[in-house]
């Protein structure tokens, strides 16, 4: 199944399903009026979401209509929590550099993740507001997932049971800001800004053979002001997706509806490109002896697209932004 | 006006209001259904909560019962956010000395904050599953204010403005964990399991003099298994509210609901005790030479009560609460 959520002026939005095609779309409001509230009892509508979901494929749905992903808002526009994890240590370990500082401890066994606002989030054609140019506005293109309800405990192998929906998304960041949040160690807030998704999130079942090893097997193909940027790939995450949850649910318990991200897709051959500028300054630095690379300006736009290995669209939509001053 | 939050199988729980003797409740439902959705819809729903509070105060509220504090849940079950800083300079020097760690950048000057979970808070009276004692369990006493609707880029002074509530809280948090979150710099995530909250959230009014200058001035009165543990004021506070709230909405627009919290409530004076076993050991350690104290078992109980400078308990009703296993 795909899902989208209509923007219609409440917190969570409308549910909508979407056809394989991405061509046709049809209101899920009979079983669940938004996406949050299919999450919650998900047991208990994913049958008939499903019956909607075929009739809609099958081109006898009543009352479906054009798909119009520039009215959606992100697939959950608010969500339990947005916890992200920083599962490929290649970026890490890059971004270690850039910010001039050593490993963090147990890097290669625990994964690292913060939690982010989740109250908040922009739908994938919305502009990004960001007070200055001076921050330092840059984008991360990462794969996530939305999970049910999660015990306190779980481990990885149950966690990856509990994912529901897989994401594709864009986790604004503020690059003159980190550096001091992470040196406080309080972690990220002012560096984090609202988060964005592409407008489809889809059950596991949807990516076929890419959804393996608890991990998104696509590339992530990444522009910026219409040049190409990257297109990393989402199989070289080294915590898979279930190491990630149970991480999260150590300690806690994950409501319904949670998202957890995979941190930048970054890959070590450096012929794949970046999926964040930081990332591409860093390197610059590195093999040219300067960052060459500047943060984006207002008016800079952003698309992101996962494809298949096969070269095919997948099937989250895109993600295309526009960053913009917020005064 | 005093809001507690009824236990009811919902999300969001159901609305009561409060009388000032904190004796007897009644449903706010035909105004708002939950406190959330009151703070949504604060400027049009105000008056009517207000004209209510007055009924009930007078003793000629159709429908009032006997308030029974057992039976709520948190004020706000769930919030769209919940940032706390830690804004009592005393406790973080001495927690600086505890991790053994420079204290941060900027400290004096820009307040430390964490984003913390908010989707699975705990009520005044809820047990506390715990994985394991081993993970160094811990109270921390604190008040937080909840935030109205605030835009972006606010000012300290005008994100006074935005407070909307009072809140007494107890921010659970697991030592063991804690220095090696700080150390990664992406900060809390398992140190850091649900928090919990008094039955009580009010507006500021409600506190007459003791809410000035953006503080809390009142004393929080911690006991631990009946003994006295501290009573540390909240007028010590080095950061305001209003200066917490404009640090939480420097990169990012807040949502009604969200709540910001003071950090352990900390006073230099030795007299006044610790609102938390970590201060209090690492006090022993500086003074006695090694930390005597241990953290909380599996059956320890915390008791939180804040009280008036004259001796009058404050509005916010009692947190006590005991510790158990989550197996």
């Amino acid at each position: 199944m795909r899902f989208a959520t209509l923007r219609d002026g409440s917190l969570d939005g409308r549910l909508l399903l979407v056809s394989r095609d991405g061509l046709r779309a049809m209101e899920a409001a009979p079983v669940a009026p938004s996406l949050l509230a299919a999450l919650q009892r998900w047991a208990h509508v994913q049958p008939a979401l499903q019956a909607l979901a075929d009739a809609l494929d099958a081109g006898h749905a009543a009352g479906a209509f054009d798909f119009d992903p520039h009215a959606c808002a992100a697939p959950l526009p608010r969500s339990p929590q947005w916890l992200d994890g920083s599962a490929f240590l290649n970026h890490g370990r890059l971004m270690d550099q850039a910010f001039d500082k050593p490993p963090p401890p147990l890097v290669d066994t625990v994964p690292l993740m913060y939690q982010g606002a989740s109250d908040d989030f922009l739908g994938p054609h919305d502009d990004v507001p960001m007070p200055t140019e001076a921050d330092g506005i840059d984008f991360e293109g990462e794969f996530g997932v939305v999970t049910g309800a999660v015990p306190m405990g779980v481990s990885p192998a149950d966690a990856l049971g509990c994912v529901r929906l897989v994401l594709q998304l864009n986790d604004w960041s503020l690059r003159a800001l980190g550096p001091h949040e992470m040196k406080t160690g309080f972690g990220f807030l002012q560096a984090k800004p609202s988060t964005a998704f592409a407008p489809l999130a889809v059950t596991p079942d949807e990516l076929g053979p890419a959804w393996r090893d608890g991990r998104v097997q696509m590339r992530l193909h990444v522009q910026w002001n219409g040049a190409r940027f990257g297109e990393p790939h989402g199989g070289e995450m080294n915590f898979h997706f279930g190491q990630l949850i149970a991480h999260a649910a150590r300690t806690r318990r994950l409501t319904a509806g949670c998202i957890v991200g995979s941190g930048t897709v970054s890959n070590v051959a450096r012929t794949a490109g970046s999926a964040c500028i930081a990332e591409r300054r860093i390197i610059e630095k590195i093999d040219l002896g300067e960052s060459r690379t500047a943060f984006m300006r207002f008016g800079d736009r952003v698309r992101m697209q996962a494809c298949f290995d096969d070269g095919r669209e997948g099937p989250f939509g895109l993600i295309e932004q526009r960053v913009v001053s917020a005064a």
